[in-house]
C-alpha cells in the first residue's frame, strides 16, 4: 500500500493510491495515518480490503497539498556516513558501527513544502535518505528478522542539513541538522511488501536540474534490518518513530571549493527507486 | 504557579499546589499542562485566580504518582558543557558557544519513577540540571528579554547519560542520552514569578544519601535567557519544549577510578532550590 497525508499543513487526511494511481481518500476508515493506525493490523488490513474493493470515495488531486506520510511522530532518529562513497567524500573513516544523532519531529515538512535557508547559513546542504517508518515498538531487538518486523514501511526523508552550524559552531552535529523545515518527509509511506529488497534501491538528488547524488542503498554500510537492531539497543523505537537510515555520495560539502551549498530560489528534486518523488524550493528564512 | 500533572503514566490530570502546599485538581480548568495551555495566557489566568479564590477542588496526595509536569512535549534541546566546573572536570575546554544536542521526548518520566540501566550499561551516570519550559515560539530572538518572555517556566531535569554510549559508540552523544527512562522531569513547573533569579538556584544530587553534586547556576556559562537567544537562531522553538540548561560538576564520570556508576538499586535525589525534589530508583532494563 502507498499511504499518504493531504491537505493543508496541520490538518491533513489520510489517503492511499489505489492500483491506479487514484487518491483515495482513508478518512472513513482511519483518523491519520500515526504510530496508532501502523501498530494496528486489523486497521491495516481493513485499508486493504477498502482499497482493494474499489468502494473509497476519490480525491481530486488537483491543487491538493501533499504533507509529511505520518503524523505524530515521535522522533526522527538519524544515522551519519552510512554509505561508503559518502564516509569516503567527507574525509572521515568508515564507521565501526552506526553514527546516531537525532532530528525533532517538528522540522518535518510534506514533499513539496518550502525548505527555508536559515538566516546566517553559508552551507545548507542536501541528503537524500531512505527512510524508515516504524510500526511496532522495538527494544533490545536480537536478530534482523525482528527489525524487519518492526518496519511499517518506507519513504523518502530529506535531511538537509547545515554544516558550518553542524561542524564549527561548538562539537555536536544536533545544531546543523535541527532548522526549521529541515526535513521533508514523503510523498507517500510504502508498507514492506511494495518494497522487496530496500537494499536495491537507487536514490537521486538534483538540483536546479542538475543530478548530485546518484546512488543505492546497496552501498549502504548498515542495513536498513541492522540499523533498527542496533538502534534499539540504546533507545526505544516506537511506531510512528522515523529512522533516516544516511545519504551516499554527492553532498554540496564534498565537492571541490566553491562548493556549491543551497541558496534561496533553488530547487531541489529527490528520487528513491518506489517511493516517489520530492520538489522543494529553497526560500529564505 | 506550581503546575503539575498527577496520576497513573498516560493518564496524567492537571493539578497545582496551593500557597498552603495544598494539592488543587485543574481538569475542570485545562485539559493538560503542555503547550497549548502554557501559551495561553487567558487560561494561565484563569488558573491563577481560581487557585487564589480557594474555589478549586482538593485532590488526596496520598500514593497518588506525580507525573512529568508538562505533556505532550515537542522536544527537549540540551546544553553541554555549560558550567565552569564540569567543563573542567571533563577535561574539556569551556565552549566559546552553548554546545548543543537533543533528547527524545519518550525518555521523559516523573521525578519518582524508575529509572532503567541500559543493557549492557557499565557507565549509566547522573546529571541534576535546570529545565527551561517554552510557552512562547521563540525563532531568532534578538535580546535576552525576548528569551525571557518565551519562558514559561522552570523545573527540575535529569539528563540520565550513559557515557560509554555517548563517547566511546560511534561519535555523537545522542546515542548515549535517549535510553528509555533517561529524562526524569519534575516534580512540578514553576512559573517565572516564582523564580525571581534563575542564576541564583543551587543544584544537589545525592546518590545513596551521598552528596555528588552541589552547584549553582551562578556557575553556568551561558544564561538561561543566552541559551535560549542561542537556540533560536539554529532551531524554532515551541510552547511545550523543554530545554535542559547543563549540569554543574560532580558527575561520576569526573570522579577518580574506580568511578561511581550508576547500578540497580541506586537511589537518585535531586534539588534545585525553589523547584523541590526528585527521588529515582534504578532498575534493570
Amino acid at each position: 500500500m502507498k499511504l499518504l497525508r493531504v491537505g493543508p499543513t496541520g490538518a491533513e487526511r489520510p489517503a492511499a493510491l489505489d492500483g491506479a494511481g487514484t487518491l483515495r481518500d482513508l478518512s472513513g476508515l482511519v483518523a491519520d495515518i500515526d504510530g496508532t493506525v501502523l501498530a494496528d493490523a486489523a486497521a491495516l488490513a481493513r485499508i486493504r480490503e477498502a482499497l482493494a474493493d474499489g468502494a473509497l470515495p476519490a480525491l481530486d488531486a488537483t491543487g491538493l497539498r501533499v504533507g509529511p506520510p505520518v503524523g505524530a511522530i515521535g522522533k526522527i532518529v538519524c544515522v551519519g556516513l552510512n554509505y561508503r562513497d559518502h564516509a569516503e567524500e567527507t574525509g572521515q573513516p568508515v564507521p565501526a558501527e552506526p553514527l546516531v544523532f537525532l532530528k525533532a519531529p517538528d522540522t518535518v515538512v510534506g514533499p513539496q513544502d518550502t525548505v527555508l535557508v536559515p538566516r546566517g547559513s553559508e552551507k545548507t546542504d542536501w541528503e537524500v535518505e531512505l527512510a524508515v517508518v516504524i510500526g511496532r515498538t522495538a527494544r533490545y531487538l536480537e536478530t534482523d528478522e525482528q527489525a524487519r518486523a518492526a518496519i511499517a514501511g518506507y519513504t523518502i526523508t530529506h535531511d538537509v542539513s547545515e554544516r558550518a552550524f553542524m561542524l564549527e559552531r561548538g562539537g555536536q552535529w544536533d545544531k546543523g541538522k535541527n532548522c526549521e523545515t529541515f526535513n521533508p518527509l514523503g510523498p507517500y509511506l510504502a508498507t514492506p511488501d511494495e518494497i522487496p529488497d530496500p537494499q536495491a534501491l537507487g536514490l537521486r538528488t538534483w538540483v536546479n536540474g542538475v543530478l548530485r547524488q546518484d546512488g543505492t542503498t546497496a552501498d549502504q554500510i548498515f542495513s536498513v534490518a541492522e540499523v533498527v537492531r542496533h538502534l534499539s539497543q540504546f533507545m526505544t523505537l516506537r511506531p510512528g518513530d522515523v529512522v533516516n537510515t544516511g545519504t551516499p555520495a554527492g553532498v554540496a560539502n564534498g565537492r571541490p571549493e566553491p562548493k556549491p551549498f543551497l541558496r534561496a530560489g533553488d530547487v531541489v528534486e529527490l528520487e528513491v527507486d518506489g517511493l516517489g518523488r520530492q520538489r522543494t524550493e529553497l526560500k529564505p528564512a
